[in-house]
């Protein structure tokens, strides 16, 4: 057996946790080496649960010259500069999405993992989620034909706390990024993006900021796709897909979070989950697995930086047509491999 | 077009206002000629919405000479007698579920129908469900292959009053009866019965009553089949089928009031209806319009007397099961076209 | 009881046979006095199933002095003539949507009703479907909060034949006007329309029409809308809608035929409606059962004349959105209880 | 970190073949030495694969002084004498059910284990299952009431082939012994077990063997239970269980491979599990997680040989009722805190 893979995870909220326990306990190829976070505290708190190392300071990773790759479970702000330190020491990277806020900023860090020749993956989960995977395979294989529709939900719980309200682009950027990537992973590449939002809440309205946004795309085959993301859906957690052919159509429920029913008083009652921690753990452990084995044996990553500033773009550029209250057109082309998204008109 | 079949309904609980309300208003070949309760204020309330007459004595319908035919929603001791003084006035007849709770009278029923020549239809409704329907058709057409196994549910809100605390004869001759009807349209003629009860409620004890039946039958066809009912599911009211062959199996669902979920609070609630009125409302219209057709057009029953007679049957092995605590073996030799049940052992 | 409404019906397709025959087997304060269809065989065989008469003319339903009312289920361009020639007559209408595909032309028909002073209600028939009143009553009562996001799907099988491939605004007035009502109904009156439409198959693309079309409302109550519709789902015929609210969350289903599964070779199988008539019967017996007790009871229809024309209005909005690739601002002002839509730019 | 629990695996059919990759890949606390089949080839294929050395001989896990625990997934037969060298050799043991078919030599096994201090588990998985253990919570917790009904359906794909055709004793004891163990954990103890069972196919019949089992069962508490079981379902795996209770009612339903639906051609497929291993991977991954920590931290394991004798007299108690065809009475006495079932009558 080949030595482990040796990982340091940095950033310990919900999610950064639920990296390190499945590093440290589900995924055999990899050994989590050090956990860090600003407080340390709770790095060491951690590290007591999953038996390794704590510390505050990220440098503790970049400068440990066993550790093989980081993962980057930090605030947006820190997703740049940190992927730019660790691809200098180079560690592999697996950084949360989105890659941050700023194009030019997300493309020196792209710049900065190719030319040090480390691997970047970004957290796109739902790539890994079997349901989809069975729904995108139905279409590659044809059997779907041409695809007319995509339709998505996306549904936060909320409502959104102050310290998220920062105008929609960071809604976009951090919620309907997702669902941007899997547009293109299932569909394709995109040509139109249209944006409509509104705010019901008057914290939200104060804020000039968006609760619910409806968002409409036109890919370069002539499929159309419609997005609706709520942050403020109050009832619980969900997410559903559909694509529409014209052979078949396929749908991805909401696939709860178990298959009990309770009957009681004149109700049938499903019990949701509360977000997405609650509703992807498997795909959460099936990324980094994959991410892992993508170190071990060498090969590519599965979802690349590119994928991550493709993404991000379509962000921008819906952002740019909520604000303008027009369609935006975007194009993209190829580089090595890659494809690049720009801002038309 | 021809006359329309004259009717008169006696008995208004909610059943019998139900029956006369599709013959007022919703079959357009019957005209309600009169409605009869032993109170006279009821049968006036339901005269004046419908526009008929009223009464509190059954043989006004039984001596009006203009009367086609009467549908009995009165308590089950009453059947037989109003059946023999129907048939004798050459009214056609539908009857509810049971025909009676003594085999002897309830054959004197079928006797004095069959020698005045009337038709005499028994309220065994779910034979008019559509999905009901079309699962017997997949049986038929022997798509599903040979019957492995009958299952089916029948759950009462309940639970049962002291009214109707009397014994387990009284649940399997007025519920289970629904079921033993289903078993034998859809699979065929039953062998062997046994089956098991219990109460949990102390009144239900007292009265040496049983609030939860689960009978096992045995088909002429070696298939086998399972019944459970609950008389105290307290959460609502609920039916459902499945039939497993060796081809494919069949389900019919619990088909709710409605498709609408509500999402509120981490809970996704389908709202569950109360009783079999609420469940069933097409199959008491259609089985109505079956009944009036047959009367109009002159053509056999849909669901017999002797269906009714047998059912009956079946309850009583059921009963002497559950007391004796042992399977019954009951056999049937065919007379005239119907079925008739005795119990062997 | 009061004498029946006296109704003729005009046009015999699909829709126009339904609606005949509820009127004559199904309501009974109805009376079908005669069916009327340009071929006059086709109207001589619906009359003899039905028993009622047959006629080629629509003259003859105008002008008999017996007729209370008409039902108008014949091609779109006719209806308006078709209101004037029976206003004129004093006979109530009840007409299928859309009004027509002129705006002057859909006016005057308002106008001529209403001197006449004679009773017009319009096709809308999910407004009586129990779900979506169920729905409705969930926002109407407070229980779901502020509305932030209208979801609505509908999806014809299609592919369109060439006879209905004649620009989208035909398809935006004869079936997403159904989603028109259905948003106006649920959730209020709208300020912006913007639309994108696609088409795969090489007939409609040459046709310039579209065969999916992805719509985006914004109500003056800050709430959002989004409506999907296919004309080539081909898989099958399917409407939901979902509501999303401050508080909760409502969600009408598919609701499918029936709720039979059907597990063979490794598949759970459940059976989808090929269209409308399979889907709809129930509201389709309401909406008639309502307008005939409306002349009855000689009070105000549940949808209006008017109610046709603001749809009508949408859709004409959601055409030039269409054209013109850009949001289509729409006011609209009160008059007489009636609202009253106009393009603002 | 403690050292890693060192296992070996016996037996690598399919079942065998998951646990050892659990073992070797997705639970850290364990380490997987050897695996072992009587084929080496076999052996020697998942050692390749899972990086672990391969043996055909059961000796060399007994007496490998370095190994912790032996996982048993070998034929029935050889349980046993399984468990009694394992347990002589002081290692623990994680057992796939049943213990044996015979009741003298199962309770040799549990003397062995009992005698030597190590620890041995049973394979039944269910308890792992989270949509289980939330119905069984709600059990606990007493919001269910009082439990009126227990009622399970497990079906296998089938047909059975003539290995697997040696009476219904086999079937009992490998397949509904399952539903046995989930009526002990989530009820409570058996009084009284009725069963009834049937063939259909004439390889079936001429075995005199069952493919279809009726299982019903009196609890203790008063609470009915009925199984059905299917060896020959045909159109794929599945297991539910519902639980009603004097309060509400608990259903755990069908659970899907995934929750995809393909609508094509008139119909919504949903796609359903061919058996066990595409049903459980979950739970089979939890059980094994649970047997190690177990070790790990030297406490007692959730299921116990004892659990594994009491299920195996169910069993027995089954067959004689299918046999005498008649109701069969069973006592129990609880010893060191585990319970003991015998036959009465």
């Amino acid at each position: 057996m080949s030595n482990p893979v040796r990982v340091g995870v940095a950033g310990l909220g919900r999610m950064g946790r639920l990296h390190a326990y499945n590093l440290a306990e589900r995924i055999r190829r990899a050994e989590l080496v050090r956990v860090v976070d600003a407080e340390l505290q709770i790095a060491q708190e951690v590290a007591d649960e999953l038996r390794t190392d704590a510390s505050s300071s990220f440098e503790d990773l970049v400068e440990d010259p066993t550790i093989d790759a980081v993962v980057l479970v930090t605030p947006t702000v820190l997703h740049v500069p940190m992927i730019v330190a660790a691809a200098a020491a180079g560690k592999h990277i697996f950084c949360e999405k989105p890659l941050g806020l700023d194009i030019a900023e997300a493309e020196r860090a792209l710049t900065a993992s190719r030319s040090s020749g480390v691997k970047l993956q970004i957290g796109f989960h739902r790539r890994f989620d079997p349901n989809w995977k069975v729904a995108r395979t139905h279409i590659e294989t044809g059997e779907l034909g041409h695809v007319m529709l995509f339709r998505t939900s996306l549904r936060d719980k909320g409502p959104p706390t102050d310290q998220f309200l920062s105008g929609p682009l960071r809604f976009l950027a951090e919620t309907s990024i997702h669902d941007f990537d899997t547009a293109r992973w299932m569909i394709g590449e995109v040509e139109e993006i249209s944006v409509f939002g509104n705010a019901i809440s008057e914290e939200v309205k104060r804020a000039g900021d968006v609760e619910t946004a409806v968002i409409v795309l036109r890919f370069e085959s002539g499929a159309l796709g419609v997005i609706d993301n709520s942050r403020s859906a109050r009832y619980g957690y969900e997410c559903n897909t559909e694509v529409l052919g014209s052979r078949a159509t396929v749908r991805v429920g909401n696939n709860r979070r178990n298959d009990v029913e309770w009957l009681h008083d004149g109700r049938a009652v499903r019990f949701l989950v509360d977000d997405y921690i609650g509703r992807w753990p498997h795909a959460y452990l099936a990324e980094m697995d994959d991410f892992v084995s993508a170190v071990a044996d060498e090969r590519s990553v599965s979802v690349t930086g590119e994928d991550g500033l493709a993404a991000l773009m379509l962000a921008k550029a819906a952002d740019l047509s909520l604000r303008a209250k027009r369609q935006v057109r975007v194009g993209h082309r190829f580089e090595r491999g890659s494809v690049f998204y720009e801002i038309i008109e």
